[in-house]
Protein backbone atom coordinates (compact mmCIF):
# COMPACT_ATOMS: atom_id res chain seq x y z
CA UNK A 1 0.00 0.00 0.00
CA UNK A 2 1.65 3.67 -0.78
CA UNK A 3 0.58 6.33 1.20
CA UNK A 4 0.80 9.63 0.23
CA UNK A 5 3.09 11.51 2.01
CA UNK A 6 2.09 13.45 5.33
CA UNK A 7 3.90 16.95 6.07
CA UNK A 8 5.26 18.11 9.53
CA UNK A 9 5.34 21.86 9.85
CA UNK A 10 7.81 23.33 11.88
CA UNK A 11 9.85 26.51 12.39
CA UNK A 12 11.61 28.22 9.03
CA UNK A 13 14.51 29.50 11.81
CA UNK A 14 15.62 28.87 15.59
CA UNK A 15 18.73 30.13 17.40
CA UNK A 16 21.56 27.40 18.26
CA UNK A 17 20.05 25.98 21.38
CA UNK A 18 17.25 24.37 20.61
CA UNK A 19 18.69 22.89 17.31
CA UNK A 20 18.02 19.36 17.23
CA UNK A 21 15.50 18.85 20.27
CA UNK A 22 13.04 20.79 18.15
CA UNK A 23 9.90 18.20 18.14
CA UNK A 24 9.26 17.92 15.01
CA UNK A 25 12.02 15.11 15.44
CA UNK A 26 9.92 13.19 16.93
CA UNK A 27 7.18 13.51 13.78
CA UNK A 28 10.38 13.00 11.65
CA UNK A 29 11.34 9.84 13.38
CA UNK A 30 7.93 8.12 13.57
CA UNK A 31 7.85 8.51 9.48
CA UNK A 32 11.30 7.44 9.29
CA UNK A 33 10.48 4.04 11.38
CA UNK A 34 7.18 3.34 9.38
CA UNK A 35 8.52 4.10 6.26
CA UNK A 36 5.71 6.92 5.98
CA UNK A 37 7.14 9.64 2.90
CA UNK A 38 7.24 13.54 4.57
CA UNK A 39 7.95 16.51 3.40
CA UNK A 40 7.89 19.93 5.68
CA UNK A 41 6.88 23.16 5.46
CA UNK A 42 7.57 25.93 7.91
CA UNK A 43 5.96 28.73 9.77
CA UNK A 44 7.28 32.12 10.53
CA UNK A 45 9.30 32.20 14.34
CA UNK A 46 9.34 35.71 14.72
CA UNK A 47 6.50 37.07 13.71
CA UNK A 48 4.28 34.38 14.26
CA UNK A 49 1.22 34.75 12.21
CA UNK A 50 -2.85 34.25 12.48
CA UNK A 51 -2.81 31.13 9.71
CA UNK A 52 0.03 29.51 12.12
CA UNK A 53 -2.41 30.07 14.97
CA UNK A 54 -5.35 28.69 13.36
CA UNK A 55 -3.32 25.21 12.76
CA UNK A 56 -2.25 25.63 16.60
CA UNK A 57 -3.72 27.66 19.20
CA UNK A 58 -0.68 27.99 21.43
CA UNK A 59 1.33 28.63 18.23
CA UNK A 60 4.11 26.35 18.56
CA UNK A 61 5.71 23.63 16.34
CA UNK A 62 4.67 20.82 15.27
CA UNK A 63 1.94 20.61 13.02
CA UNK A 64 1.06 17.45 11.06
CA UNK A 65 -1.28 17.43 8.12
CA UNK A 66 -2.57 14.16 6.88
CA UNK A 67 -4.88 14.62 4.19
CA UNK A 68 -7.78 16.50 5.55
CA UNK A 69 -6.29 16.12 8.91
CA UNK A 70 -4.64 18.76 10.72
CA UNK A 71 -3.29 17.49 14.01
CA UNK A 72 -0.99 19.37 16.62
CA UNK A 73 0.41 18.11 19.85
CA UNK A 74 3.36 15.86 18.96
CA UNK A 75 2.28 12.84 21.82
CA UNK A 76 -0.77 12.65 19.20
CA UNK A 77 1.09 13.15 16.40
CA UNK A 78 3.69 10.01 16.53
CA UNK A 79 0.49 7.68 17.87
CA UNK A 80 -1.56 9.09 15.06
CA UNK A 81 1.14 8.16 12.55
CA UNK A 82 1.76 4.93 14.57
CA UNK A 83 -2.45 3.46 14.41
CA UNK A 84 -1.70 1.92 10.82
CA UNK A 85 2.25 1.11 11.31
CA UNK A 86 2.89 -2.03 12.21
CA UNK A 87 6.54 -0.93 13.14
CA UNK A 88 5.22 1.30 15.60
CA UNK A 89 2.10 -0.53 17.16
CA UNK A 90 2.02 -3.67 18.07
CA UNK A 91 -1.69 -5.54 17.04
CA UNK A 92 -2.94 -6.57 19.66
CA UNK A 93 -5.41 -4.76 21.66
CA UNK A 94 -4.42 -4.48 25.77
CA UNK A 95 -0.17 -3.39 24.05
CA UNK A 96 -1.83 -1.02 21.98
CA UNK A 97 -3.49 0.54 24.71
CA UNK A 98 -0.07 0.41 26.86
CA UNK A 99 2.19 1.93 24.20
CA UNK A 100 -0.98 4.80 24.81
CA UNK A 101 -0.75 4.39 28.43
CA UNK A 102 3.40 5.01 27.97
CA UNK A 103 3.21 7.82 25.56
CA UNK A 104 0.81 9.60 28.30
CA UNK A 105 3.53 8.54 31.30
CA UNK A 106 5.83 10.36 29.32
CA UNK A 107 4.60 13.23 28.77
CA UNK A 108 2.89 13.69 31.79
CA UNK A 109 4.83 11.55 35.10
CA UNK A 110 8.30 12.12 33.41
CA UNK A 111 8.37 15.05 31.51
CA UNK A 112 6.62 18.18 34.40
CA UNK A 113 9.68 17.56 36.70
CA UNK A 114 12.32 17.33 34.09
CA UNK A 115 10.79 20.36 32.62
CA UNK A 116 10.69 22.16 35.51
CA UNK A 117 14.06 21.25 36.14
CA UNK A 118 15.75 22.81 33.09
CA UNK A 119 13.20 25.59 32.69
CA UNK A 120 12.47 26.44 36.27
CA UNK A 121 16.05 25.79 37.42
CA UNK A 122 18.39 26.31 34.77
CA UNK A 123 16.63 28.22 32.09
CA UNK A 124 15.72 31.15 34.81
CA UNK A 125 18.48 30.75 37.48
CA UNK A 126 16.79 29.39 40.49
CA UNK A 127 18.98 27.17 42.67
CA UNK A 128 15.78 26.32 44.71
CA UNK A 129 13.86 25.54 41.57
CA UNK A 130 16.18 23.75 40.44
CA UNK A 131 16.97 21.36 43.52
CA UNK A 132 12.71 21.23 44.20
CA UNK A 133 11.97 19.94 40.71
CA UNK A 134 15.65 18.20 40.64
CA UNK A 135 14.14 15.74 43.78
CA UNK A 136 11.10 15.16 42.24
CA UNK A 137 12.70 14.49 38.88
CA UNK A 138 15.35 12.40 40.05
CA UNK A 139 12.41 10.14 42.29
CA UNK A 140 10.76 9.59 38.81
CA UNK A 141 13.99 8.25 37.35
CA UNK A 142 14.92 5.66 39.93
CA UNK A 143 11.72 4.43 39.79
CA UNK A 144 11.53 4.52 35.91
CA UNK A 145 15.29 2.84 36.07
CA UNK A 146 14.10 0.01 37.87
CA UNK A 147 10.97 -0.75 35.56
CA UNK A 148 13.47 -0.32 32.63
CA UNK A 149 15.85 -2.84 34.09
CA UNK A 150 14.63 -6.43 32.51
CA UNK A 151 13.41 -4.64 29.34
CA UNK A 152 15.16 -3.58 26.17
CA UNK A 153 12.22 -1.19 25.23
CA UNK A 154 9.38 0.34 27.35
CA UNK A 155 6.29 -2.05 26.29
CA UNK A 156 6.12 -5.82 24.99
CA UNK A 157 9.62 -6.55 24.17
CA UNK A 158 9.89 -4.09 20.96
CA UNK A 159 10.22 -0.79 19.84
CA UNK A 160 6.60 1.55 19.69
CA UNK A 161 5.66 4.63 19.17
CA UNK A 162 6.33 5.13 23.33
CA UNK A 163 9.73 4.34 23.02
CA UNK A 164 10.08 7.42 20.23
CA UNK A 165 8.39 9.45 23.04
CA UNK A 166 10.03 8.32 25.81
CA UNK A 167 13.14 9.04 24.65
CA UNK A 168 12.11 12.57 23.52
CA UNK A 169 11.51 13.64 26.87
CA UNK A 170 14.72 12.11 28.26
CA UNK A 171 16.79 13.00 26.03
CA UNK A 172 17.55 16.92 27.23
CA UNK A 173 17.70 15.36 30.34
CA UNK A 174 20.59 12.92 29.21
CA UNK A 175 21.93 15.85 27.62
CA UNK A 176 21.95 18.07 30.58
CA UNK A 177 23.89 15.04 32.48
CA UNK A 178 20.65 14.11 34.61
CA UNK A 179 20.89 10.76 33.92
CA UNK A 180 24.32 10.14 34.62
CA UNK A 181 23.14 8.56 37.99
CA UNK A 182 20.21 6.61 36.29
CA UNK A 183 22.75 4.07 34.06
CA UNK A 184 19.48 1.89 32.90
CA UNK A 185 17.67 4.67 31.77
CA UNK A 186 20.75 6.59 30.07
CA UNK A 187 21.45 3.18 28.54
CA UNK A 188 17.87 3.17 26.87
CA UNK A 189 18.17 6.37 25.37
CA UNK A 190 21.80 5.48 24.04
CA UNK A 191 19.77 2.25 22.07
CA UNK A 192 17.14 4.25 20.85
CA UNK A 193 18.97 7.16 19.87
CA UNK A 194 21.60 4.73 18.03
CA UNK A 195 18.37 3.37 15.71
CA UNK A 196 19.18 4.34 12.15
CA UNK A 197 15.80 5.95 12.16
CA UNK A 198 16.34 8.53 14.62
CA UNK A 199 19.92 9.64 13.19
CA UNK A 200 18.25 10.19 9.96
CA UNK A 201 15.42 12.14 11.32
CA UNK A 202 18.28 14.10 13.87
CA UNK A 203 20.60 14.90 10.43
CA UNK A 204 17.23 15.50 8.62
CA UNK A 205 16.30 18.36 11.54
CA UNK A 206 19.50 19.89 11.61
CA UNK A 207 20.14 20.00 7.62
CA UNK A 208 16.69 22.13 7.68
CA UNK A 209 18.53 24.60 9.91
CA UNK A 210 21.47 24.90 7.92
CA UNK A 211 19.43 25.41 5.14
CA UNK A 212 17.59 27.96 7.21
CA UNK A 213 20.90 29.73 8.17
CA UNK A 214 22.00 29.85 4.16
CA UNK A 215 18.57 31.66 3.80
CA UNK A 216 18.96 34.13 5.97
CA UNK A 217 22.64 35.17 4.91
CA UNK A 218 21.66 35.32 1.05
CA UNK A 219 18.59 37.72 2.18
CA UNK A 220 21.08 40.18 3.94
CA UNK B 1 -24.75 -4.56 25.55
CA UNK B 2 -24.08 -5.01 29.15
CA UNK B 3 -20.22 -4.03 30.53
CA UNK B 4 -18.68 -5.80 33.31
CA UNK B 5 -18.03 -3.24 35.88
CA UNK B 6 -14.14 -1.63 35.66
CA UNK B 7 -12.14 -1.59 38.93
CA UNK B 8 -10.84 1.83 39.90
CA UNK B 9 -7.73 1.42 42.59
CA UNK B 10 -7.40 4.13 44.68
CA UNK B 11 -5.24 5.21 48.32
CA UNK B 12 -7.13 4.02 51.33
CA UNK B 13 -6.75 7.51 52.67
CA UNK B 14 -5.22 10.90 52.17
CA UNK B 15 -4.72 14.34 54.38
CA UNK B 16 -7.34 16.93 53.58
CA UNK B 17 -5.83 19.09 50.99
CA UNK B 18 -5.91 16.74 47.90
CA UNK B 19 -9.62 15.66 48.69
CA UNK B 20 -11.38 16.29 45.41
CA UNK B 21 -8.29 16.03 43.85
CA UNK B 22 -6.66 12.70 43.44
CA UNK B 23 -6.62 11.63 40.35
CA UNK B 24 -9.32 8.69 40.24
CA UNK B 25 -12.06 11.26 39.98
CA UNK B 26 -11.38 11.24 36.66
CA UNK B 27 -11.74 7.76 35.72
CA UNK B 28 -15.12 7.97 38.18
CA UNK B 29 -16.19 10.77 35.71
CA UNK B 30 -15.70 9.10 32.79
CA UNK B 31 -17.91 6.21 34.21
CA UNK B 32 -20.74 8.19 35.28
CA UNK B 33 -20.83 10.07 32.11
CA UNK B 34 -20.70 6.55 29.88
CA UNK B 35 -22.84 4.66 32.55
CA UNK B 36 -20.08 2.11 32.74
CA UNK B 37 -20.35 0.31 36.38
CA UNK B 38 -17.31 0.32 38.41
CA UNK B 39 -16.61 -0.41 41.96
CA UNK B 40 -13.40 1.07 44.00
CA UNK B 41 -9.95 -1.11 45.85
CA UNK B 42 -7.41 0.10 47.94
CA UNK B 43 -3.69 0.36 48.12
CA UNK B 44 -2.03 2.05 51.14
CA UNK B 45 -1.19 5.65 50.88
CA UNK B 46 1.49 5.37 54.03
CA UNK B 47 3.21 2.15 53.55
CA UNK B 48 3.26 1.96 49.72
CA UNK B 49 3.56 -2.01 48.90
CA UNK B 50 5.12 -4.37 45.64
CA UNK B 51 2.02 -5.16 44.83
CA UNK B 52 1.05 -1.33 44.13
CA UNK B 53 4.16 -0.53 42.47
CA UNK B 54 3.93 -4.04 40.35
CA UNK B 55 0.54 -1.97 38.45
CA UNK B 56 2.32 1.63 39.18
CA UNK B 57 5.80 1.80 38.49
CA UNK B 58 5.43 5.56 39.77
CA UNK B 59 3.68 4.19 42.95
CA UNK B 60 0.64 6.59 42.14
CA UNK B 61 -3.21 5.90 42.10
CA UNK B 62 -5.42 5.53 40.03
CA UNK B 63 -5.06 2.12 38.66
CA UNK B 64 -8.14 0.47 36.36
CA UNK B 65 -8.60 -2.90 36.13
CA UNK B 66 -11.12 -3.88 33.00
CA UNK B 67 -11.19 -7.56 32.67
CA UNK B 68 -7.48 -8.55 32.16
CA UNK B 69 -6.34 -5.32 31.34
CA UNK B 70 -4.28 -3.38 34.34
CA UNK B 71 -3.71 0.46 33.45
CA UNK B 72 -2.34 3.39 34.89
CA UNK B 73 -2.04 7.22 33.83
CA UNK B 74 -5.52 8.85 34.29
CA UNK B 75 -5.04 10.36 30.32
CA UNK B 76 -4.85 6.80 28.83
CA UNK B 77 -7.35 5.29 31.44
CA UNK B 78 -10.22 8.15 30.54
CA UNK B 79 -9.44 7.11 26.92
CA UNK B 80 -9.73 3.61 27.13
CA UNK B 81 -13.12 3.95 29.20
CA UNK B 82 -14.26 6.60 26.00
CA UNK B 83 -13.34 4.54 23.17
CA UNK B 84 -16.58 2.50 23.14
CA UNK B 85 -18.68 4.75 25.02
CA UNK B 86 -21.02 7.44 22.76
CA UNK B 87 -21.13 9.16 25.47
CA UNK B 88 -17.42 10.33 25.98
CA UNK B 89 -16.29 10.12 21.90
CA UNK B 90 -17.89 10.39 18.46
CA UNK B 91 -17.91 8.04 16.01
CA UNK B 92 -16.09 10.19 13.11
CA UNK B 93 -12.15 8.89 12.80
CA UNK B 94 -11.07 12.87 12.85
CA UNK B 95 -12.84 14.00 15.62
CA UNK B 96 -11.96 10.41 17.64
CA UNK B 97 -8.23 11.72 16.39
CA UNK B 98 -8.36 15.32 18.02
CA UNK B 99 -9.94 14.18 21.51
CA UNK B 100 -6.60 12.63 21.50
CA UNK B 101 -4.69 15.66 20.46
CA UNK B 102 -6.52 17.75 22.72
CA UNK B 103 -6.15 14.82 25.94
CA UNK B 104 -2.26 15.19 25.20
CA UNK B 105 -2.72 19.34 24.81
CA UNK B 106 -4.07 19.07 27.95
CA UNK B 107 -1.70 16.93 29.97
CA UNK B 108 1.38 18.22 28.12
CA UNK B 109 0.71 21.95 27.18
CA UNK B 110 -1.74 23.36 29.62
CA UNK B 111 -1.14 21.26 32.86
CA UNK B 112 3.13 21.72 33.41
CA UNK B 113 3.01 25.33 33.17
CA UNK B 114 -0.03 25.29 36.18
CA UNK B 115 1.90 22.44 37.91
CA UNK B 116 5.04 24.55 37.92
CA UNK B 117 3.18 27.55 39.02
CA UNK B 118 1.62 25.65 42.09
CA UNK B 119 4.55 22.64 43.15
CA UNK B 120 7.45 25.25 42.35
CA UNK B 121 5.89 28.24 43.07
CA UNK B 122 2.91 28.06 45.95
CA UNK B 123 3.67 24.43 47.32
CA UNK B 124 7.43 25.13 48.11
CA UNK B 125 6.73 29.02 48.83
CA UNK B 126 9.57 29.65 45.97
CA UNK B 127 8.18 33.57 44.65
CA UNK B 128 10.48 33.58 41.47
CA UNK B 129 9.27 30.15 40.26
CA UNK B 130 5.93 31.19 40.99
CA UNK B 131 6.67 34.28 38.83
CA UNK B 132 8.43 32.23 36.28
CA UNK B 133 6.13 29.37 35.55
CA UNK B 134 3.21 32.36 36.35
CA UNK B 135 4.02 33.79 33.53
CA UNK B 136 4.18 30.99 31.38
CA UNK B 137 1.02 29.49 32.65
CA UNK B 138 -1.04 32.63 31.66
CA UNK B 139 0.54 32.72 28.17
CA UNK B 140 -1.42 29.82 28.18
CA UNK B 141 -4.48 29.96 29.41
CA UNK B 142 -4.77 33.46 27.54
CA UNK B 143 -4.29 31.41 24.26
CA UNK B 144 -7.08 28.98 25.45
CA UNK B 145 -9.42 31.53 26.55
CA UNK B 146 -8.68 32.70 22.70
CA UNK B 147 -9.43 28.99 21.31
CA UNK B 148 -12.43 28.55 23.71
CA UNK B 149 -14.32 32.26 22.59
CA UNK B 150 -16.74 30.50 20.30
CA UNK B 151 -17.07 26.84 21.89
CA UNK B 152 -19.02 24.85 24.60
CA UNK B 153 -16.62 22.17 24.29
CA UNK B 154 -13.17 21.55 23.65
CA UNK B 155 -13.48 19.12 20.11
CA UNK B 156 -16.06 18.91 17.76
CA UNK B 157 -19.57 21.07 19.54
CA UNK B 158 -19.92 18.10 21.97
CA UNK B 159 -19.10 16.88 25.32
CA UNK B 160 -15.90 14.08 25.10
CA UNK B 161 -13.36 12.71 26.66
CA UNK B 162 -11.01 15.44 26.14
CA UNK B 163 -13.28 17.92 28.61
CA UNK B 164 -12.78 15.42 31.13
CA UNK B 165 -9.28 15.61 31.23
CA UNK B 166 -8.90 19.70 30.39
CA UNK B 167 -10.96 20.45 33.11
CA UNK B 168 -9.15 18.19 35.58
CA UNK B 169 -6.06 19.91 34.34
CA UNK B 170 -7.78 23.63 35.26
CA UNK B 171 -9.79 22.81 38.21
CA UNK B 172 -6.93 23.30 40.38
CA UNK B 173 -5.96 26.63 38.71
CA UNK B 174 -8.99 27.41 38.98
CA UNK B 175 -9.72 26.56 42.34
CA UNK B 176 -6.36 29.01 43.34
CA UNK B 177 -7.43 31.94 41.93
CA UNK B 178 -5.67 31.62 38.36
CA UNK B 179 -8.45 31.37 36.02
CA UNK B 180 -9.72 35.11 37.45
CA UNK B 181 -8.33 36.78 34.76
CA UNK B 182 -9.39 34.35 32.30
CA UNK B 183 -12.92 34.30 31.96
CA UNK B 184 -13.90 32.12 28.83
CA UNK B 185 -11.99 29.15 30.50
CA UNK B 186 -13.45 29.64 33.98
CA UNK B 187 -16.84 29.69 32.75
CA UNK B 188 -15.94 26.45 30.83
CA UNK B 189 -14.72 24.66 33.57
CA UNK B 190 -17.92 26.10 35.68
CA UNK B 191 -19.56 24.54 32.80
CA UNK B 192 -18.12 21.48 32.94
CA UNK B 193 -18.22 20.59 36.44
CA UNK B 194 -22.13 21.67 37.20
CA UNK B 195 -22.56 18.38 35.12
CA UNK B 196 -24.17 15.55 37.33
CA UNK B 197 -21.77 13.34 36.40
CA UNK B 198 -18.78 15.39 37.48
CA UNK B 199 -21.06 15.43 40.69
CA UNK B 200 -21.59 12.14 41.49
CA UNK B 201 -17.80 11.56 40.68
CA UNK B 202 -16.61 14.38 43.31
CA UNK B 203 -19.01 13.05 46.02
CA UNK B 204 -18.05 9.79 45.53
CA UNK B 205 -14.87 10.60 45.97
CA UNK B 206 -15.29 12.95 49.01
CA UNK B 207 -17.54 9.64 50.18
CA UNK B 208 -14.63 7.71 50.28
CA UNK B 209 -12.43 9.54 52.37
CA UNK B 210 -15.25 10.35 54.92
CA UNK B 211 -15.61 6.53 55.16
CA UNK B 212 -11.67 6.70 55.07
CA UNK B 213 -11.82 8.65 58.47
CA UNK B 214 -14.30 6.87 59.72
CA UNK B 215 -12.07 3.73 59.71
CA UNK B 216 -9.17 4.91 60.67
CA UNK B 217 -10.78 6.38 63.90
CA UNK B 218 -12.41 2.64 64.70
CA UNK B 219 -8.96 1.39 64.26
CA UNK B 220 -7.82 3.68 67.21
Amino acid sequence: MTREPVTIVTYDWVPDFPRGYVRDIRARWACEEAGIPYRTETVPLMDRTQDHLAMQPFHQVPILKDGDLTLFESGAMVLHLAKDSPALMPDDDTLRTHVTEWSFAALNSIEPPITGWIFGGKFKKNEKAGEDFGGWMHQRLDQLDAYLADKEWIVGDRFTAADIILTEVLRPARDEGALDRHPTTKAYVERATARPAFQRAHQAQMDHWTEADRKRAAKT
